[in-house]
């Protein structure tokens, strides 16, 4: 690897606040500390790794530190040195311990998790650079960045940025979907550099090996490809195995027919041979490269629909049956899968999902593509699918592929890479919400409770993005001492809710008013009095209040 | 009014489409039509008004036409003028017809709802300026967009400019939220050039009126204003009259207290006079002003959460139980009724404010703010909330009021409106698709139809929002051939898995397959004769494909 092509990347401490590493077995776990100017702080899940330490890591040529590399694993089992064989046999290991920490959560928890498979930790031996993390509907929701260059545009520097501009802002995992010129090379950097797990859709490789022609390509130039990518660290691999023969013919009358990339390969190899795919035949042989690394499947949903109007038929069911079926053999070989998910689904349609996939698929993790709610707003259509993201991962969805504004129209610059990875973390956020997720409305409340007290500093530090609050209320009130003013420019400062809010609230406790009898009490008794105390107190209520400091 | 201070506005038609009237009952019905390359079109909702005609609206200082004005109406019933008394008197009014037409319906299915109460004709009989439409559940969900200029910033001439950019984009209806200088004036400019229906907050006024000091309110003073809004034409108006003295000690010991601009002020002067409302105990007059120009309720929720931990508290149904009998009370004056709701709620607490809104109120419109699904995202507050918009609207909200990206940061730019608007479109358009309301998929096949087909043109006019579809999609492919391009930039020109799918499709043309039953026949009687024939048919899956054009 040389850094010529790479130019700079961004690093420092996200504003208003620090790295903090919880120290755990001989393990630093890292979190997002918020400081608060009420002297309290706010610790948050951090997915950024080095880059944001207040003195970051920018030596890309070195890579980052290999942690996992000095920690102690247990011996395998049977052959397999896997988290689900570790899991299943009631070993812990240090990875599930790390992810205790950062999620909050018993160790057993996770544990027991992985070992009904209801949880996956992407975590393949060669990358050990990696931070661990969790995926399953039992912990918070995660979101994956899709990076990667193409045959029309972008580069090696360019991904490597997009890499760490993704995790800086939240993005739990990579998935590398390069096409073009430079794969292993551009995958390289991305590994050695990457403080979360990396994806690949291997397929997309091997078709580059073989001139873009899918009926050229064999399983011995697949297997070879993902020997080669197993081999640089990729932790989980997206396969299109359902994609049967006789599977690919239902998708013909289809509005949008098959949309996915691998599944098109897929299908177009099916019928050139017709043969069944051959990524079905030699499951069992994938299963134990697999094996060998600790790699996840991703099993991929080739058929999933690419519209409203194709959503949850008879193609995208019939794949996921077969999903279904190589879940049992992979897990037989003691390997981690999750199942890929659609798409374009309209709300109605959505639960229908989560809940077949659970019951085809032994409730093994699944990982969404948005749904789209809606195929009419190209240009938004993160929004249109972080509407269907919030909702199917409150159904029980462990992780969500993001969807930036170009999604349909072209490849995402840097500014949608974040708009998409922020937009996920709040549809991610919303279910763990919905879900009761442990700790999940602590950062809620602690944001809301400074909006209310006017901490503006610290509503800003606890959002999900402080640099574009801050820029939006500074379009209005620009001056420093707004920042700190008893009033925003929707009322401006001569009247306020909020203030008004306060002083109800001061009146409550001066007369210890609890619960509605309380103040029913109150009301019969002292109606007149309270109401000449409350006018002699309240002048402040509606006079103008002076920006502080 | 002069024109001096209104500088420009935007008008002509938008990308792709022009707008095409429905000639009806001597009613002209306007909708936007997409001319597609196939040679087909789509008629699609529009509430843009006279500026998006091919020879525009222009003169401000003239005002729009006055179209309602030469229709026929009605008689009085029982001495009401009102839609509902009308509804209800088995009596079809224009507007009714009108409404019909625009959306796709029977007459007799607006005229019921009307008269049900479960639906609103908001139209004053002072803006008969405006084009009628209709919000309730068994019709497409609505979009209302704030304007309004404040204390801090703003001027008449950006509001009004900002009046026409949302019902460029979509807005169902307006609302007027002034509260600085010019209230009146402002509100002039906009009432006579809106062609959808306006909504205000009347106590903001009254509020100016006292100088800021709600202690100051009289019944008189509010009386008075809302009958020179009424005298303007203002459609529909909040009136915060559920904020009863004795639940304004319930918002105590909220996380953010009371939010409400208009709840503050009530509970203000509830506390400082130790008197119950002077909106509840003068109700019944209110009701009479109301009836005189068929303004409709929007009875506000002065008491609405303001963060998730305050969400579906005892506050906010107490309110929610008096608007009920409010409700009752409006509608047996005759008067239009519908029900303002949250505001932030996680999404598992959503579908609870829908049903007890219904049971509570008669099933009257429900009116809703967002909700925000979460608080942790200030600057992207239009995304948190359109999650929960969707799904509230989907549980059976009539009408959603937008949320900007500057939502607790700042006053909404031109920008931000347009934003909000087309985001808060796509929340109401998947509601309309979830509840299978009649053609509201048409526009999302039309779509897909045009992407699976790369006819790019067609793609970006069907979209919510042409203009940044195709500003989006020129970042990456500007040049023009490449709008007719049989690829896009996230494949490039050598693969493309929807280039494979209409191959696929056209196999199974060839062969007839229809059914599973088909294919397996197939499968077992010529697999390689078919498969040969694939092979031979199906190079052009993987050769380069030229940009055509």
């Amino acid at each position: 690897m040389t850094t010529d092509s790479v130019t700079s990347i961004t690093t420092g401490p996200i504003r208003g606040s620090h790295k903090h590493l919880h120290e755990v077995d001989g393990m630093s776990v890292p979190f997002r500390r918020v400081e608060l100017s009420t002297g309290d702080h706010l610790d948050v899940y951090d997915t950024s790794g080095p880059y944001t330490a207040d003195v970051p890591h920018t030596d890309l040529d070195a890579g980052l530190p290999a942690i996992r590399d000095t920690w102690e694993h247990p011996d395998p089992v049977d052959g397999a040195s896997t988290q689900l064989a570790w899991a299943r046999a009631g070993l812990v290991t240090p990875e599930m311990r790390y992810i205790a920490t950062r999620e909050g959560v018993d160790v057993e928890l996770v544990r027991s998790e992985v070992a009904r498979g209801r949880a996956v930790i992407p975590a393949n031996h060669r990358h050990p650079e990696s931070e661990p993390m969790i995926i399953g509907k039992a912990f918070a929701v995660k979101v994956n960045a899709n990076i990667g260059n193409s045959a029309v545009t972008s580069s090696v520097a360019e991904e490597v940025e997009k890499m760490v501009w993704a995790t800086r802002w939240g993005a739990d995992t990579i998935m590398d979907l390069s096409t073009g010129d430079d794969i292993h090379l551009t995958r390289e950097w991305i590994m050695r550099n990457s403080p979360v797990p990396v994806g690949t859709v291997p397929i997309y490789q091997a078709l580059e090996k073989c001139k873009g022609d899918p009926t050229a390509l064999t399983w011995e130039m697949y297997r070879d490809t993902v020997i080669e990518q197993a081999e640089q660290g990729v932790d989980y691999m997206t396969v299109h195995a359902g994609v049967l023969l006789r599977y690919v013919p239902l998708a013909a009358h289809r509005v949008t027919g098959i949309v996915s990339r691998g599944g098109s390969i897929m299908a177009a190899w099916c019928l050139a041979h017709h043969q069944e795919s051959f990524l079905y035949t030699h499951f069992s042989e994938l299963c134990e490269i697999f094996r060998r690394y600790d790699i996840t499947f991703s099993l991929g949903d080739g058929l999933r629909p690419g519209s409203i109007a194709d959503a949850n038929d008879e193609a995208q069911f019939a794949e996921l049956r077969t999903l279904g079926e190589l879940t049992t053999i992979a897990k037989s070989h003691g390997v981690q899968v999750m199942i890929e998910g659609p798409g374009h689904i309209p709300m109605h349609k959505i639960v229908e999902n989560v809940r077949l996939e659970e019951e085809l698929c032994e409730e093994a993790p699944f990982y969404t593509l948005g749904p789209l709610a809606t195929d009419i707003a190209p240009a938004y259509d993160h929004i249109t699918s972080a509407i269907g993201a919030a909702m199917i991962a409150q159904a029980g969805t462990a992780m969500l592929c993001y969807v930036t504004p170009k999604e349909h129209l072209g490849l995402p610059d840097r500014d949608d890479v974040k708009v998409g990875v922020i937009t996920y973390k709040i549809a991610a956020h919303a279910a763990d919400l919905a879900k009761n997720h442990p700790r999940a409305q602590e950062r809620d409340d602690a944001l809301s409770r400074a909006r209310f007290e006017f901490r503006w500093n610290d509503q800003f530090n606890l959002a999900l993005d402080p640099d574009t609050a801050v820029a939006y209320h500074d379009q209005t009130l620009p001056a420093e001492p707004a920042k700190t003013a008893h009033f925003c420019s929707m009322c401006g400062p001569k009247f306020c809710s909020m203030r008004i809010s306060a002083d109800v609230r001061a009146f409550a406790e001066d007369n210890d008013l609890r619960t509605q009898a309380d103040i029913d009490a109150m009301l019969a008794r002292e109606m007149d009095r309270k109401s000449e105390e409350f006018v002699a107190s309240g002048k402040n209520v509606y006079l103008p209040i002076e920006p502080v400091g």
